[in-house]
């Protein structure tokens, strides 16, 4: 029989669910050379590999658990951050489904020479957590407080409708949330 | 008056429609332990990273023109890829609108102790073409010539507008082909 | 004669006092294969080099100028921050000596699967803040505001008599606030 | 006894005779700033470096075994390759030799702004497969099929006479493959 | 009982006092754009990440042991390095103290283009050295020779009270080392 | 007509002939876990690397002028280099022909748990001095002193025979040094 131990107690606490501010992660980066295109900008790429740190993080916050990346979506980028640039990454979870989690992701940058900070883009990523095996595990959903929050995790219905229907995994008709947009 | 010259050959050239399958891309990496997870697995950014490059690639070989990464959508992780793997990165542009292209990703990996190759996934990643100042540039679509090009061609304009509809860009009732897709 | 135009401005604004909590910088790093020792641990190289990041961010939002790493000190690291913890570095300005800056930096790390979080480390950079040539260039102090800054505003006098005093620059008798430690 | 299981079933298969062209690997790499030397060009190490992982690849895909590099040979680079440009590296088994391997490494890069394609270098690298202690283990030969794969296999032996002439493994007098060469 | 074997006579090995000479690490590195600021010149966390590495492998010889990096003090930059410079690290363990070690480290650079070599900054790094669960394990002073390795060894001794005098560790009454330096 | 200033002293030093132990280069380097391959032993490709930068520094010290490396041979890797090791790499120039020269490369590892040290390889790198175009220019011979330094001067004659003759650029009757090691 296996005793009652610190691995148990963990399990527990992993199960109690966080507040989506007990999830926030603030990454800040520096853009440096290797990080830039022929124009002298962060390459996307580099981008979409820091959000994905940041957002894991937040996830593990979440969770406690080991989580993968199995979906990105809905990324868009507006500007072009030049080299020397400090960008700033906040992720936060909006949501969680079963074993999956949304994570809200917003992208800023600052001039060090003005001190001018603009936004760049807003993405969303979706993790699953796992076992030490690399099996999905049912997660406690986070608890939403302020009104943004509330927004986010009422709308992360509607996108999960969207990435399921796109996937292919329901059908038109069972997107209930995209109907309503759709006004049908 | 400006000259003629090669720069303007180069632009020509630039204009210049060019097959689907010379945009093609083929990208080879190993996964080093950087590279990693907790679980000794591909991290989901690296390879968000090294598909922008491949993309990018396939991009700039359509149009022979700087390009930069404006969106990213659809990507679904389906696998989890383990250290030491081969991860074989294949990229094409479906099609261009204006000054932007739709480029395909579709990825696979490779176990090297038994040869044996899996699909890990699919994903669509958007570029706009740009002068030397950033601003965005036409550029001349692709031409899709077997069946798999020709469809991959037609339902780039339906994702777009699922894009342009979710950006806010456009309205509901604009996006004839989705409309279409739901039945209405 | 120079004339009046955005550069200006700039400096203007760069002569502008900032708030201590202006200059704060948050980064979260994850601790990857490539950052650890044979033991699994953190290399204090590393971390010294996230740290020079951090703080010369918080340097350069204090000034709004570019600014070169002149010295590191009491640096002392206290634990070993295992592979795949996520590492929380703080930085802020303390003070400011005609072109140099004090910058303090708080070390922590997280484990993701028990949501622990501990303190690592504390350490100074002094940092000077120069121009387009190199050349060092005055700043205007910050300003501390909770009883917590005004503290470290004062103590950064010692730290940097000490300094001085270590690199020969001034003599013994000079160094006042020391003497006053050794109660003499 | 050992009992019969899918280790077993691997090691029959890595002994199965490959195609030259099932060991063709091909890597598409983008000059980075971090890859240049002080003219902006791409530096020799980090082509080599490129290049053994390439070979290593395909070295992997006609044995299914670990394989070591340990000889390189033959590497002459006859162009500059710019910043910016892109990396093809094609590489392919051409000869085993008892436990070791000889792959043929061909080099091109291209420029995203024209389209133009340069050949830029050819070389051999030497692999030899190994267990899981390191150990040397015997491999299947690979089988040339086009005319181009069958002078790449005859010429093999060639060099390997003279990869062990110049080791000091065999003598002048046993290197008949080289003694033609000169006619004597 | 533990039998007599390698493990042991490393053990014994390890004990045995090392030359100051025997510690001797010299470490050369070349600037790369991604090791550089806004200004084209190394970052100072660049080099403290590279004396960390050195200084490392100095404690190593000197104690056979795992070493990890305690205390970093009295860095002084006066120099800017810049892009595509030689870094040139010597490290040397100075003194040893129960299971301390203290390396000097001494910094210069070379402009391949002249010829020139400057000295750019010298610093000490403290190491303890620990057996394979981390824990700190006694070590055997390094022999000084020359008058200059003796200096720095009577010089650490000073050294040493000051890094705990800032840590709290012992009091300014026990610092006699200082008191002298102070003429009380 | 050009003044006599700094850069033609420049021209003047980089024509004044150095002796070999002059570009003697000593490059220590630590096996991190991205450095190696699935067996945890350093990949060649790596240590191609190490070698191409050690050389080079030892080319450029030789002739102060920027030297792009056109030729790698008769490298062989004769052991495995495990995760931990430190790599010691020896560079220093044997002869130049023109505008080209030869650099030869000693690596050996050391096992810091141990203090043991070995040979790993030896290898011949052969590197062009250009000038800021890119051109060719000629370098003044470097200048033997050991007997070891002359042998190796001497052979480097033969080494470049066989280069030629194997890129096709001589024919064998012209490799004289080549049929006297025949003995024809």
């Amino acid at each position: 029989m296996r005793k009652i131990g610190p691995r148990n107690l963990l399990t527990a606490d992993a199960l109690k669910s966080k507040k989506v501010s007990e999830t926030y992660t603030l990454m800040t980066e520096l853009v440096l050379p290797n990080d830039t295109n022929t124009l002298g900008n962060l390459m996307g790429g580099k981008l979409l590999h820091w959000m994905d740190i940041a957002s894991a993080i937040s996830a593990q916050r979440a969770t406690n658990r080991t989580v993968v990346t199995v979906a990105v979506d809905f990324v868009e980028f507006k500007a072009s951050i030049p080299l020397g640039s400090v960008v700033i990454i906040e992720a936060r979870v909006t949501r969680t489904f079963n074993s999956s989690l949304e994570v809200r992701i917003d992208v800023a940058y600052e001039n060090l020479q003005t001190g001018e900070r603009k936004d760049s883009n807003t993405a969303y990523y979706t993790f699953v957590a796992v076992d030490q095996s690399g099996r999905p595990i049912p997660v406690t959903d986070v608890q939403p407080e302020s009104e943004q929050e509330l927004a986010w995790h009422t709308e992360a219905q509607r996108r999960r409708e969207l990435r399921l229907l796109l996937a292919g995994r329901i059908k038109p008709g069972e997107a209930t949330g995209l109907r309503e947009m759709f006004g049908i």
